[in-house]
């Protein structure tokens, strides 16, 4: 398919590169901040600006920008007859397209983007859905050729993964922080931990995280607690944190 | 050498094993639950007991039993002239021996172990103590055969290390019980989110847990925050959880 990219951060630059790997042809790729349009364009062989300029043989358009610029972004962006317009984002709605586009929907691919690293986009779940037949059926096509996991979902629903999200990477990896800060307080470094985060992973993968689930909270074992809360007084959030998590662990399991 | 363990719980377990593969010869495995007892004892091709009486010809003991357990035990034991005893404990210091033993240590490995996982151990660290140079030289000579990350760490520094385990696996893992509530909540299966706790994983090896932030926290997004707060109403524990880490990645990034 024709397809015009709008957007050259992280999710930007990881789809336009894995559409363009599946076949399609990157059209264009519009960014306003520019920053990194003209290398991504270089590498996609294609033209870059940087206004929502769409030229008129373009069949699909993701806007792969964060939700106040997709706010933005629609109110003067002009999608060409037979276009279908989609975006990227967990958390919006397809309100965002209804007042001046007639094809549209989302094209969400739940996975953490960091630039200059490679994806295999064909294990990535992507999330798909459309105010119309045609919006559809065009966008789930596009999204079964780059990936083996192509679900319907609905923006409620979509939400609630978002969400899901914002647990297993973004506060999972400031555990990881965490435990950078603690181990440092050994005196040893972070990777001493990573035998037991894989692990970790790997058991979670075997067994699911309520069977996977072990350490002082789940025995409520409060004197190495009350111990371990101690050793924190070095840090107030961690010692939140501590407190927090341990307290749902113990309601969970033992409440 | 010849080893008598003391605990056939998940640690017991493992270390017997890991040790009986390094060609170790493991004479006896007591435990007073007797629960894996004799199992792991048929295994080992070992004696067993539930009684802590230990062969005299035994070199180390290991007990790999609870703290308050390690405490009792210690009342009743008696460790024969020329043997070295070790405890597994993350939290445990010293002292625990001390009333009435002449060599002894610790034996600590940094993994989250569970029952018929098999553990590649020459990949786990192991954190060894002890009282004087006889104990150090034994414990880490033992060490040295299964472990190719052995460490010298005081009591102090290990229950730092302990505590950064709690974080990075316990908590980790209740983000991953997170995950899959809220990915219900989608009608959506947890293995979905696989790939993301992957790459999560393989970002912060790569990038380190500060590199890897990514998410509505680290980017102060008030809107978003507050969405994904309204969509949590339906369980009070992981509000406060996602109130509190957020926080703490806002102070970490923003403040």
């Amino acid at each position: 398919m024709n397809i015009v990219i709008i957007g050259a951060g992280r999710v930007g630059t990881a789809l336009s590169m894995a559409l363009n790997n599946s076949g399609h042809n990157i059209l264009k790729v519009i960014s306003r901040s520019g920053k990194n349009t003209e290398r991504l364009a270089g590498i996609l062989g294609c033209e870059y600006g940087n206004k929502p300029v769409i030229p008129p043989a373009s069949e699909v358009v993701i806007a792969a920008v964060n939700d106040d610029a997709l706010y933005s972004l629609m109110k003067e962006i002009n999608i060409p007859d037979n276009t279908v317009i989609a975006h990227t984002a967990g958390s919006v709605g397809l309100e965002v397209f209804e007042r001046h586009i007639t094809d549209f929907g989302v094209f969400y691919p739940l996975q953490t983007f960091t630039m200059g690293r490679d994806y295999d986009f064909h294990s990535i779940p992507l999330f798909i859905e459309a105010n119309n037949k045609k919006s559809h059926s065009v966008l789930k096509s596009l999204a079964l050729t780059v990936s083996e996991k192509v679900f319907d979902l609905s923006s409620e629903k979509r939400r609630y993964l978002h969400l899901a999200a914002v647990f297993v990477c973004n506060f999972v990896n400031h555990m990881y922080y965490a435990g950078k800060e603690i181990t440092g307080m050994a005196g040893m470094e972070f990777n001493v931990l990573l035998p037991l985060l894989e692990e970790t992973l790997e058991k979670v993968y075997e067994l699911g995280p309520e069977r996977s689930q072990t350490g002082p909270a789940i025995r409520n074992d409060k004197k190495t607690i009350e111990k371990h809360l101690d050793l924190l007084s070095f840090s107030p959030d961690l010692q939140k944190m501590y407190r927090v998590i341990t307290g749902a662990i113990i309601n969970k399991y033992t409440g």
